[in-house]
């Protein structure tokens, strides 16, 4: 069933997202779990004012320098991601000559090869972490060992999980990894727990960090460290929260 | 696919609950976008601390003071709120003396009988606003015209509408209704645009609103106008936003 919402709709840009997504969901591509997490990054992005909020700036050039620094970096797709972000995953996968890696929530082949052909049909290459590819495990807490690369997330020192649940990210850093995140809920476990989090909307953070990569090739590895090293995860997500809770408290419902 | 998530794990229950709606969208209760929606719900119910925030008992009250006082009360339902709380729907039509109606954003015959049987299995026994019953239509802005049922909405001075979507709302004010709904969001355009808004998780919403009706009708009539005419929807929003702005500003992630 389509329903076309008109371009002058008030919240039109938001709704033709939430289409596409159920419409991915139709194709495999995305869990229905996938569009309930949709719908939390939908509230906290609206807290945010739908715009990148200023700390994130910070944690966009702390990423771009961890992946420039990183011996094997690896970008861990799921089913979200691909659907919002193809195009772009495949452009950030050659600015930061990180391979890409499918790695699901709820795996099926089905799924797998949904999503490796919205990468593929966004111009990706090499894509690790399909069928019996995913031969590692992560152990996690409260929920299956889940299967990596050992080609790519298992031979990793930092791994980019954008849009991700506590239990992987723990997992993964139990591993020992460096976890950048993406995530719109500075609250989550997944905010809380990676070494770098990017509060801010997928769509709009992957052409700032591919930005921003470019621009910080030109510097040196020191330079690269230094930025790195000034970064505060917890500052972070405190300036965020401080950020929206400003915002909730200049609302005005005068004149409505 | 089915994920069990063990009883400890720290999300156990917004997540056996996101479980139960999935579920509900393989029967055709809940629409795909509905779980995008529920993730909005679940973002700002984290942030009120997954409990009711104090000023919306304030606003439980004004809408037990308003059914009681409605002349033809009538309970709207969609997808989310028959999967979230039948059993509670059927108790609050009783003590408010409301029918039910089923008013779908997504209407399709399988979803309005899968909707249907939940009700009644969960006791009801008259449900209005099926099939051809639903002749009239409600104007709205950016969307079909929607159709409700001439006993029920058509004719209602005071409809209860939770978990709806603003061009709704907006329709029902237009038509000259009282419009009481229940929507986590407080910024949302229905939280804005109705006459009553009660900011917390539906699911907490009714049992309250249940037992506040029955504490209600021991009161006299110009008491319950009273309790109405000292509430102040837009105070109340406000109220709120300070509640969500003041627990995010004394977050502390010291510790972790």
């Amino acid at each position: 069933m389509e329903i076309h919402v008109p371009e002058d709709h008030p919240r039109y840009q938001s709704i033709s997202v939430r289409e596409h997504l159920v419409e991915a969901v139709a194709q495999n591509v995305v869990a229905p779990a996938g569009l309930i997490a949709h719908g939390r990054g939908e509230a906290f992005d609206y807290l945010c004012g739908e715009d990148t909020p200023p700390p994130a700036l910070d944690a966009i050039a702390a990423a771009a320098a961890c992946l420039l620094l990183a011996r094997h970096p690896v970008l861990s797709i799921n089913g979200n991601f691909a659907a919002l972000c193809a195009e772009d995953i495949v452009k950030l996968s050659g600015a930061a000559r990180a391979p890409m890696e499918i790695n699901l929530f709820y795996r099926s082949p089905e799924r797998e090869h949904a999503i490796e052909k919205t990468l593929r049909d966004a111009g990706a290459a090499d894509i690790l972490g399909i069928g019996d590819a995913a031969s590692e495990t992560v152990p996690e807490i409260g929920s299956e060992r889940r299967r990596i690369d050992p080609r790519g997330i298992g031979a990793a020192d930092v791994v980019f999980v954008p849009l991700e649940d506590g239990d992987r990210t723990e997992g993964l850093i139990a591993m020992g990894k460096t976890v950048i995140t993406v995530d719109l809920n500075p609250l989550s476990r997944t905010a809380r727990k990676a070494s770098i989090t990017v509060v801010d909307n997928i769509t709009r953070v992957i052409p700032l960090l591919i930005q921003e990569i470019d621009r910080l090739k030109n510097l040196n590895k020191d330079e690269c460290i230094a930025i790195l090293r000034d970064f505060d995860n917890k500052q972070n997500l405190k300036a965020v929260l401080d950020f929206i809770a400003d915002r909730l408290r200049s609302f005005s419902f005068e004149g409505e």
